[in-house]
């Protein structure tokens, strides 16, 4: 299994959910600036559009889109419990899972990360990203995890909040939320892969600089 | 099962999935401005995000989110075949419903929708667009549907290419995907729901005038 990631970004829910299996997967890093892999390869080529996660499967399929992954992973490492197999608790996690990706990676975050945004689109963003956050306060405010138990839905919710760094969305107004990112950052699998991206992400800083 | 709808939101892929399985469901239609049921509930009561679709099961749970909700009502009417239900092909439906989801929903039509959206995020949201459509477009010129047969893939999808009425969006330049559009349109399935929700959209907005 190959995965094409870049530091920190939302391919970082797939090395997280593979260290909680206590799995590995051939890393492929890709330059998210000039989209090639380290290795010199245009990253366009495998994907057309130049977004990671990709994940090669071991019989040669390329899948896409984090959600999709993110339940290949867990179906893959059942032993690991990481997703519902069936049922309504499939239904739940798969609606945090889109939750997360279109509310808060895809509309709350992805326009912060412009630096050239409009103020009336940041400020705009920023009132309906905060109920979206008041929705997932809510929810976190009586749990532990999303779901039942430490899931995919984590991985994927950790890795996003992490980009509060980058953003204007500050965590002190949500403690509930606070106290969770706090809490899964410090499972072992999460630390670990965390480290190292943080790692592998101050060295790409250092490559764009110097180009 | 109650489904939570506006007319012609994305809450109409739920539709078309119920009426391609040969099923309905109690349709509970929520006005998107005031957020009240058209019997006169606050709909934030029931969905704190005032978002739709909404499902309320026939257990009484209420699930949110597209993608959650179009995989369980597949699930609920296996006999349709409106979703793989294993392997790398649900692996693969699950990529294209969060493709979707986050891509040409959420990334490119909720800001678009914005009459108040700044130029330049408007200009940069269409280059993007631009992308994903070409992205599609290569997908959908050797292929009827998104995956091998009909699926709720393609109610989603069907759904969102649909507001390129209220969008600068023109299918004009991505002639597979304005194909795929017109045949998918066509399945009496789809007819049936598109006919009915614009003839309630057009009454949602009488009501608007009124006001």
């Amino acid at each position: 299994m190959q995965l094409y990631f870049s530091p920190l970004a939302c391919s970082m829910a797939s090395r997280i959910t593979l260290y909680e299996a206590g799995a590995t997967a051939t890393f492929v890093e890709v330059d998210p600036k000039t989209k090639r892999t380290l290795d010199g390869v245009d990253y366009l080529t495998i994907n057309p559009l130049g977004l990671v996660p990709a994940l090669r499967t071991d019989a040669g399929d390329l899948l896409l889109e984090n959600a999709a992954i993110l339940q290949y992973l867990a179906e893959s490492h059942p032993e690991a419990n990481l997703a519902p197999r069936s049922g309504f608790a499939r239904a739940r996690l798969q609606q945090w899972l889109s939750f997360i990706g279109t509310e808060l990676h895809k509309a709350l975050f992805v326009p912060l990360f412009d630096k050239a945004l409009a103020d009336s689109t940041k400020t705009k963003t920023l009132e309906t990203g905060a109920k979206r956050l008041a929705y997932l306060e809510k929810h976190l405010q009586a749990r532990e995890f999303l779901l039942d138990q430490f899931s995919i839905a984590d991985a994927y919710l950790v890795t996003v909040l992490n980009w509060k760094i980058a953003t204007p969305v500050a965590l002190e107004a949500w403690p509930a939320i606070a106290a969770y990112f706090a809490r899964v950052k410090a499972r072992p699998a999460v630390a670990k892969a965390m480290q190292e991206e943080f790692a592998l992400y101050a060295e790409e800083q250092k490559r764009h600089k110097a180009a």
